[in-house]
This record gives C-alpha cells, structure tokens and sequence, in this order.
C-alpha cells in the first residue's frame, strides 16, 4: 500500500483568507446568516482559491464513459449500446450535461475509458479505453489491479489537464454502474446491498429485486478483498468510477474544488476519502439524487447537497445545475456593500 | 365584495402547448423523469408561456418597500431608520437583490410605498408614499381601506409595467415586517400566533416571545374583521405586503409567471390566492425560508420550493437565486436531442 501517487499530501485551505472571509460576511448589509449557506459556500470557496474574491468562472467538467460486464446479468432497464451511443449524442452536443455546459460557458470534456464494442472516433472525445469495459462483477474482479490505477490515472490527468479551471466537476456515463456503485457502497459502508440498492435508469421492484441478488452474490464473491478501499474499487467498481476516484485524488492534491455530482460520483467521493481522507475537504457536493442509497452515502461523507430535485441522470447534470448557486454566493461575497460602507445602522442592542 | 378588480379571470395555461412539452419531455435523450422537477418546471413555464420553447431571457424584479407602526413595540432587531437606509443602499446598488439582479442580468425597480421618515429622493426608487409607514397593528388598524387598496394597485401597476418580462418576481423590505405577515398569515390560517412566529432579522428567544404576545394582541384587537382576506390584509397587513398581493393578483390576470421570494412573500401569495383562488396556478416557489412559519404558509398553498438554503434575507433574493433553476430547465427542454435524433436506443422491454 506504499507510494502510491495519491498518498502525497493533499493541499490546505488558506486559513487566513478563511478569517477575512467570515468577517467579511458580518460587514455586509443584511442580517448575521441570512444568506444562509450561500455565506459558507462563498467563505469555503474565498479558503480554497486563497482569494478573497472567490469566483467561479472556469468550470471544468469531463465525463467518463465506460461499460460494464454486469449487465450480462440483466441488471440495467437501457441496453449496454446506449453507453457508446451516448457517447455520441455527446460528441453532437445533444445530451443534457452538453446543454448545461454550453449555459454555464463550462468546458466540457468527454473520455472513453473502454467501451464493450468500440465506437469509431467521435469528435470531441477522447478516446483511451483501457479494457472493453469491465468483468462482470457478480463472477470476478470488475477490473485487474493494474486497469483499476490506469483509469484512477486516467482522471488524475482528466484534473491536471484543467489548468485554467477554478472548479471541477466529474461525470459518468455507463449503463450498469448503478449497479457497480451501488456492490462498491456497500463494500465501503459495510452494509447490506438491500439498504442501498435501487432502480438506477428505471428498474421495477422486480428489476430492483433481480439486482440485489446479483450485487450480493458479488459481495460473496469478493468477501476476502474488501476491506482495503482500492482492492473493492477494483473488484466492484468500474473504468468511469475509478477515473472519478483518481480525479477526485487529484483534485485534493492540487487544491482544485470539485462540486460532486449525484449517486455515482458520491460512491466515488466515498471511495477516494477512504484512500485519502484530506481530500474531502475539497469536495461541495451538489445534489441529493433519488437514488435511495445516495442519502447513505452522503452521511458518510457528512455532507449536505444543496439540491434536492428528484434528478438521477448522471452525466455530472446535477452538479452543473448546482454551478449557479456558486456564482450567486461568490456574487454576494464579492458585491454587496457593507453596512460601512452604505451607513446602514447595525443592529440593536439586545 | 363585488367590483374589485382582482374578480376579472385569471388566465389560463395553454394545454395543448403543456401536452407538447410532456411529450417531448419523454423523448429526450435521458431515462424518463431523470431530470425530477427541471423536467416539471419547463412543462410548466412551456404551459404559462404558451411556448414550444420556453425561457427565462427577462426577469423583472420589483422590490416594495414601507415601514411599519408595529416596531413601536419592539419587535424588530433592527431600528425603523434601516428600512430608509435599505432603500439607499438599493438606490446605490449594494443590497444583496442588486448583485443578483446583475448577475441574473434582470431589471431590477424598487418601489418606496411610504417610510415613517420619508428620505430625499433616491435615484432608481419610485417614491410612491401612501402614508408614513402603517398603523400599530397590535392596537389598530395596520391600514385603512383605501390605503390598502391603493397600495395594492401600486403592486398591480408594478406588474403591467414589466411590459417585456417574462417572469415576475417580488420584494419586499420593510423592517417590522416579519411581524405584520406573521399575523396576517395567523389570520388566513386561522392557527395561533405561536405555530408561526420566528426571530425575523435576527431576535433571541425572549423577543420572539415578546413579538408572539404582540402579534396575539393584534389579532384579538381585530377579532371581528379577520375572515375575510382583504380586511385581515388592511388590518394586519403592510403597504409593501399589500403591494405584493396586487402584484400576485395582477399577474394571474396577466398570465404572467411569478417566482414567490420567501416568508414574507409567502403570505402575500396566499392572501392573493384567498382573493383568487386561479392565481396561484402562475405562482412558482422559489426557496424555503429558515423562519419557521414559512412551512405551514408553504403547505396551505400546496407548494414545495425549489432550495432549502437557509436563506431569511428577503427583497426577492431567494427567488433570485432560483432563476437559474427555471433557465436550466428551459435550456435542457429546448435544446436535448430526442432519442430519434441521437439514434439512441430506448429502454428494454420489462
């Protein structure tokens, strides 16, 4: 378990700017608190760019799409083409995080990490795969050790390529891997697959029934690997939820934020605050999915979404709709005239 | 009862446009419901529009502000003069609703319907002043009749002015006034001043004890005149609340959507859906305030809010926050690929 590259220190806030920022959010014109959690965002966002005018200009998403051996088993409501044929509504601008990206001015990066029938070259996406998508995980390891740290790589690059990026945001994309998240939570929470299992894309309690059975049996299969956080990673998850756990890794040590996304992306979170604990000091989480085992899952990260909107489309979609929120609160923080400033009186001696 | 202005019909949704937007909400390129309540929010602002592609390009933002005779009793955190100096800080740009309304890019009027010491005019504040500031609620009546009904006309002219808007949304500032809708909303809800009563802008326990006797007081001074709606709004009420209800009231008629800010805008929302129960059909909510009446006021009006942020700042800023919400979900409605133009393949057969 030595030397591997996420085990360097992940980076600090700047304690000071922190301070300036909180007293900063006093001196403004309205009542202590009453912006709510958009004063602690704009304080968390002012100590981790080490600015006291926090901004988030330069999103940067990258969705990673791979598939899942899985879904052999039928545990998934959309065939597995959909996972290549998204990729191209991707590569054409059609999906929803491509609408989003192109409303938040984001930039949007899209990385093929193994596809179960390869596509031809699609514009705009990258093309690394690294297996044709991952073992079926009820039967045997998701992934060999070594694909696993190719594709946690993988999305350290996804980061390191974001250099002009203030904000990160991961994605995914891969019919099965509610079903990979879901066997992986559970390795990681150490609880029972019928606590977080659920109807991902659109199953039926019979579908939901079916997976259940088929993530245990893959909870059985690799009892003995599953108390080290990258063994289980390797076993249950998948090529796109390594990636994220590697950008997420990444993210931490470099001091980039990262707004997590929905279900998927919080397993992955999950996963690399177990490899780095540091790390999730950089992670706002954007949205509570429908997704019943997500609720598990942020109370293990202790964290609190700022949207709750029934979505559980993936493809980094919630985080994006969560970007605004941010902006908002830097706006506020950087804007507003304090009570000084405008001569507004304070308030009255109690 | 008979005459007012507010008994001409409101309008109605365009159904069949509603019935095109449910379709293609289905064909768009993600698991059906995925986008949870984005997907809601543009079938509904496609069915008030009337539009096949409907958008947020033209928020207008009216901010009401007036004092109020109840702070004689100490009920607010903050002295009386701050409702005046608000307004020059709206005048200068440094409020919190002048950093959203520039980060929305949305016309922003605020409208001075009467201050206990009225300022020198304010550049970009419409000073309209029916009188200076309201009555003591707790001893008589908040309003007269005609001051009320033309305070309420000021907020329905608010609405006919935002010729170009294609969502309206209003404030209201006024300190005391957490107090005066909190009695107003005990009255429509027929419940005890203390289901509702909260610390406003910023009271400790005693004086949110302090503040419930007060209210209580008011509300047996004006026992006999609390059934109906309109004479519990001049009772109880403020010019700036009363503005609010015309202004809710005006665009039913207008068929004009409404973003509803937070608890003070709340029950003025649902004193203009006493008045007219087919107004609330173009009321959307934005946020859930953290003062603790908004909750009953929220669920008398059926209605479940966007964002649960904490915010308790008024003059609209909730709502402003939420506007990105509305433009996400139009953006996705318009522009997502459907399946048959991505040639992505629908879901499995159960």
């Amino acid at each position: 378990m030595s030397g591997y590259w996420w085990q360097a220190p992940v980076a600090q806030w700047h304690q000071a700017v922190m301070r300036s920022a909180q007293q900063r959010q006093a001196e403004l014109t309205k009542p202590a608190g009453a912006l709510g959690r958009l004063e602690d965002l704009a304080i968390q966002l002012a100590a981790m760019q080490g600015s006291n005018q926090p901004s988030i200009m330069a999103p940067w998403i990258c969705v990673f799409a791979a598939d899942h051996g899985v879904v052999a088993e039928g545990v998934s409501a959309y065939p597995q083409a959909v996972t290549g044929e998204m990729l191209r509504n991707f590569s054409e601008g059609g999906a929803a995080i491509c609408v989003l990206a192109r409303y938040l001015q984001a930039t949007l990066r899209v990385m093929d990490l193994g596809l179960a029938i390869p596509t031809a070259p699609l514009t705009g996406v990258e093309h690394r795969p690294i297996a044709a998508g991952t073992g079926n995980l009820s039967r045997c390891a998701a992934m060999s050790d070594e694909h696993c740290l190719t594709a946690m790589q993988a999305g350290r690059e996804a980061v390191l390529a974001a250099e002009s990026a203030d904000l990160f945001i991961g994605g995914e994309m891969g019919i099965g891997n509610s079903t990979s998240a879901t066997a992986l939570a559970s390795a990681l929470l150490d609880l029972p697959a019928a606590r977080l299992v659920g109807p991902g894309a659109g199953l039926d309690a019979a579908g939901i029934e079916h997976k259940r059975k088929v993530i245990e049996r893959g909870l059985k299969h690799h009892a003995a690997r599953l108390q080290d956080p990258l063994s289980a990673l390797a076993c249950l998850g998948g090529l796109e939820i390594a990636a994220l756990v590697g950008a997420y890794l990444a993210a931490g040590q470099r001091g980039l934020p990262v707004l997590v996304d929905g279900y998927i992306s919080s397993v992955a979170a999950l996963c690399a605050a177990r490899l780095s604990p540091g790390c999730r000091d950089w992670m706002l989480f954007s949205h509570r999915s429908a997704e019943p085992g997500h609720a598990l899952v942020l109370q293990a990260l202790n964290a609190t979404p700022l949207l709750d909107l029934g979505m559980r489309l993936g493809e980094g979609s919630g985080a994006a709709v969560a970007v605004p929120l941010l902006r908002a609160a830097c706006a506020l923080h950087n804007q507003m005239a304090t009570f000084a400033q405008a001569a507004v009186s304070a308030r009255q001696p109690c």
